[in-house]
Formats: structure tokens, sequence, C-alpha cells
């Protein structure tokens, strides 16, 4: 089992930041924690592209390669793999897990599960070591339908997918039904004021993500510290200085 | 006189936000702000190179062209042009124009005065229509000499800088030698619990920027937001949600 997959436990579940550049990255890995995932949306928006478009691939890539300096573990959004041909998205998984990452985030969309279980086995079969963790949108985007979460998470779990996330989920009851179904660490997203870390540990939950929560917060930052300074109001938090900032940055270690 | 040189009113100063990403310059762009500069220590970090690094110089000119598709005039940091050479500094001034960029930032870094003026007169010989300010690091990086900062202002001034920027430059009187010395707009750092807008409008300011102080805010919002879920705390601030982020983007214009 490889240290990120040893991370996944449940009942005390990994909680797993979402960035979207280097410096928010090397902010948050300087406090301890041990693993960090990606956002599309944050990665996309941060490059000025619709969130998870192919045309953001590169983006991707090109931050997984740095983020991989950093003393903590890496799992990657990849959004649905930027292709629909599985020969694609084993290479893609191949590279990353060259780079040193520690896992990837593949996501149905709602799409045809069998074209997604081939995308699943062909990252595994390309990179047997990266922690494949099988998104299905069937609470994201469809009709909240638990049975289809268990039935596409299943068929993820054949194909070789380490993990089952379903951003949305928040039943207890149906939580624990996906828990027990699976019979792998059970990833849910941290959707405020519907469930909370605690309340997910004790459903069995092994990891929780925080999704787009940290970037949708930093831009509400950036807002509001411009109209405190406009209005001559308080800031709205403590900022970490200019020389911490600059002190995380590579040339500078 | 541009649209962006219009902005610089002595005495009712252009609040200048300072971004360092594409989604966070449309979520301003789109509160209405009638310019925004980019921050090199915010790009730098976000590519994870050191502030200013001639390596970040592409960072910045890709940023700079997403950023001109806007609806807001955009001024860029360039930190000292990433070029000992006049020439390149007026390539890139040329460059960024064609961009649709309406001005620049470019410091001294407390160097040779000479050359920061070469650079000054290249990039306006090369772009004219380009409001270049001109930043001297007398309070920044020195030893808060005003007569000096008054010097070099006044010869970047000469070399036809539109605008003189000293960061850390806080004293009312101070301040008001310098705006009536220079002869230009004047442009200082908003320091928080050391000057406000109202203050510096008060002195003939003409421009008042933000620096890094957005970015190290949504550094210090990324983190509250995962202390908070994790402690099961309140989360920092109300952030925008996932559709209204999304809608922010290129292909859903």
């Amino acid at each position: 089992m490889t240290a990120f997959a040893a991370l996944h436990v449940p009942g005390s579940p990994l909680l797993l930041p979402n960035v979207w550049e280097f410096g928010v990255a090397a902010f948050l890995a300087a406090q301890g924690f041990p693993a960090l995932g990606t956002t599309s949306l944050g990665v996309s928006a941060a490059e000025g592209e619709p969130d998870g478009a192919p045309s953001s691939k590169d983006a991707t890539v090109r931050l997984a390669r740095r983020l991989t300096a950093l003393d903590t573990l890496i799992s990657v959004d990849v959004a649905e793999g930027f292709s629909d041909d599985p020969g694609e998205v084993g290479a893609l998984a191949a590279e990353l897990a060259e780079a040193g990452v520690a896992g990837i985030n593949l996501e149905d969309a709602l799409g045809d599960p069998v074209r997604h279980a081939a995308k699943i086995t062909a990252a595994k079969e390309r990179a047997p070591g990266l922690f494949v963790n099988a998104r299905t949108d069937t609470h994201w985007l469809g009709q909240s339908d638990t049975e289809a979460a268990i039935g596409r998470g299943k068929s993820y779990v054949d194909a070789g997918a380490d993990g089952v996330f379903v951003p949305g989920l928040a039943d207890p009851a149906d939580v624990e039904r996906l828990v027990a179904a699976v019979g792998v660490p059970v990833n849910l997203l941290l959707i405020p004021g519907r469930v909370t870390v605690a309340g997910l540990a004790g459903l069995g939950v092994a990891r929780i993500s925080l999704g787009s929560l940290p970037y949708r917060m930093a831009l509400a930052a950036a807002l509001r510290t411009v109209e405190a300074v406009r209005d001559g109001g308080e800031l709205p938090l403590a900022p970490p200085s200019y020389d911490e900032v600059a002190s995380l940055l590579p040339e500078n270690h």
C-alpha cells in the first residue's frame, strides 16, 4: 500500500485541501497537511478556461509537476481525463505518476460508465501505484440516485479504482449504504451546512475533499480586502507577510 | 490622454486592486473596478518562481494576454522588466501594448537609475500609449530617503515616465513633498495600519495599489477555510457559488 493510500482510513478520514496554484499549495504544505488535492475549477479559472476543459490539461500537468517538489503528497483532479480515449487517459496517468504524483481524481460526468471504467483500467495499467479515485456524478449532475452511485462505484472498483468519490452525497443513510457496498475508501465533498468532518467520519468515510471551496473563498477574500481598503474598514483576515510568502518560493529554499 | 491615464486624478486616486490569475481578475472586473493591476509576487508565487524572476516573464505575459479580454483596463507589474537590457524591456512593452495592456509598472529595485531611465525611455519609444509607472525602491528596499525618491522620480519622468510609484512611502509630509516635486501622478502602496485611501487622497496621491495584499489574503482565506472545516468552526467569509465562478470563465460568456 502506498503512503497516500494509507491515509485513507474509514472513520478517520483524510481531509484533503484543494489547491489551484503553487503558492497556496506551498503555504498549506508548510502547515503540515500530509496531502493536497487540486481543484479543476480553480486550475481552469486561474488559466481562464472552462472547468475541466481539455484546454486546461497543460496547465494541470504543469502545476502537478511543480507541486510534487513540495513536502506533501499530491492528488491531481484530471476532470474526465481531458479525453474520451482511455489510451490517452492512461498516458496522462503515467506522465503524472512519473512526475511524482500520488493520485488522480477521474470523474464520469455521468457519461457512459463502461467508457469511464475503461479509462480507470487504462490508468491503473499504465500507473499501478497511482491512487485512482473514481468520481461518479450521480449526485453532482444527476438525480441523486444512490443506487446508481453504488452501481457505478462497484463497476469502477471492478475496473481497478482505489477509491470512490460521490460529490453531493450527504444523506447519512445513503452514505452508510455506499460505504458498505463499494469495499474501497469512500470520498465525499465537504458541503458547508450539510455535512461536517466529524459527521462523515462517523459514517465510515475515508476521505473528505474541499473541492472548489478554498478557491472560491480566496476570491471572496480578495474582493473583501479591496472593499475594506476602499471603505476604510477592517481587513477580513490576518494575512501572511510578504517575507513569509517569499520564503515559500523555490529559489529561496 | 488615454482612458487609463485619465483615471489618475490627484486627490481622487485610482484604487488599483492587484490580481495574479484570470479567475480573481474576472471576479473583480465583474464588480465594476475600472482597472486592475497585477502583482509580481502573486504571479511568481502562483507559477512557483521567485518574485519578479526572469523565469516568471512568460507567465506574466501569458496572464496579461488573458486579462485584456476582460472589461477593465489592465496594468502589468513587470518587476525590473525581466532584463538588464533596455531594448528587451522596450520589446516587452511593445508586446504588452499590442496585447491591449493599458500600463506597466517598472521598478528600479534600487539599481542604477541611469539604466532604469533607459528602460523607461525604451518602453515609451516602443509603446507611446502605454502608461509607464516608474517605481523606485528607495523606501521598499532602501533607507527611506525621500530626497532620493524625488531625485530618482524626476529623472524617470525626464526619461518619459507617466507616473511615479514609491512603495513604502507613508509619512504625510514626505508624500506631499514627492507629489509637489515630480509633476506626474504619484502612486503609493496601501500599507494597512499606516495609511488610508482617504488620507492619501488628501495628500494629492493619484493612484493607490494594493500590491501583494489581496494575494496574501487569499492564502490566509484558503488556510482558514481548511482549518474551519477541520475544527467544525464557521467559514471565515461568504464565498461566491460554483456557478457564479463558472459563469465568469470564457466559454460560458
